[in-house]
């Protein structure tokens, strides 16, 4: 199973929180999954299946791998329980704003506490996800307004569960291509991370990430796909 | 319910029979799409799923009319059964090396008959569908080596009254993208033409063809979107 976070989007450069905001991806996230498709290729993976987010830049991240890799026909789940963690009230803002707006401590918080919520959004706020199509079919209670990464988890998990793993089980070999958030949950899941740990961990946008699984579904081996030196520099960037 | 067929390929372009053969479009047929995707747009057409085969032209048709939209988020079904009709080892021929190769008038009764099968790929041919990954799910009777219109229809009718049509009971608009023959398999089975009539019909590239359905599904009515002056013209072009 090859888990990819998305390529760098506009709203990433501008140092902006984007949680749910349905931004496209950079030029340079463009390239990022034009990289991660090649890296794929030359290294023979081949997929039966794709996850994704109902996200744009992640499903551009897909489309752009699955071009480079001839692979357009795999069947496709745009989950949104694959989303980015949703940021609340924060969306839109960059970190100086948030600092100026809420101050450095709690917005230190909001960042990097594991159960801690940034401020909802109003459920009046046009941005609220409740008036978005995509969302329609989902029970009010289960459409959040604001998630602390421990929620994210928990839509996260269930997914994996009902429906990702018995993919798994069925002997297919799957690419999720989601988000920091969505992946630090699954990640935090299958490693068995504590709530600690999981806030150390960052997962990089555009390095193919391979778990190997036992025939109990638990990680044997993890590693990143990056046998380009750029690809590389960019491990080497998030480890530090 | 929108049916539309992908833009023009680089193989239509060529005149030559394509098939399952899995060319992309041209660049005429990308412009197609972008037509498509803006007349759907303009007309406030929303969709809550999408229907189309595991050919990269529909899947290509589809992606840059979802890009269009805004719609990148559709829940999407890549479905075998919407192929192309399979013209077995006429794929890859155009129609002048085809009328060398097997005679005028055996070429004019495999185009045109409603249940004549081309000459079949040999087994053994790496251009045969068994050797596809896409495919290797289907059970081997399942997968054509040729197929006449009829046998298309055959496919393409149980993927409709299966799938298609409980979305539809269901209340979901949707749209399928899809291509020439298997198209008028569907518009034939919807109107009830006769197989005499759909020798007739052709539906052209690119241009969103609309049925309106009663409450036992049947067509009250359907109609091209074509706006623009080019749509115009080249509905007439189909036309005649």
């Amino acid at each position: 199973m090859v888990l990819l976070r998305h390529g760098e989007s506009v709203w990433n450069l501008e140092n902006r929180f984007t949680g749910w905001t349905d931004v496209d991806l950079s030029v340079n996230g463009i390239e990022e999954a034009r990289l991660a498709g090649k890296i794929l290729k030359n290294e023979g993976y081949q997929f039966d299946k794709v996850y994704t987010s109902v996200l744009k830049r992640a499903i551009r991240t897909l489309w752009i791998v699955e071009e480079v890799m001839d692979l357009m026909w795999l069947p496709t789940e745009k989950r949104w329980e694959l989303n980015e963690r949703h940021y609340g009230s924060l969306q839109g803002l960059n970190k100086a704003e948030m600092a100026k707006q809420y101050g450095p401590e709690l917005v230190h918080q909001w960042r990097r506490g594991y159960a801690i919520e940034p401020p909802p959004l109003d459920d009046a706020d046009p941005r609220h996800p409740r008036f978005d199509r995509r969302y329609a079919h989902l029970a009010s209670e289960k459409i959040p307004a604001s998630e602390s990464l421990e929620k994210t988890l928990q839509r996260v998990i269930p997914c994996w569960e009902k429906d990702i793993l018995p993919d798994i089980a069925a002997g297919k070999e799957l690419i999720i291509v989601a988000h920091g958030n969505s992946l630090r949950a699954l990640y935090k899941h299958l490693e068995g991370l504590s709530d600690q740990e999981v806030m150390e961990l960052n997962i990089p946008t555009g390095i193919p990430l391979v778990f190997e699984l036992d025939e109990a579904f638990r990680p044997t081996a993890h590693y990143y796909l990056a046998d380009s030196e750029k690809g590389q520099v960019a491990v080497d960037g998030i480890a530090h």
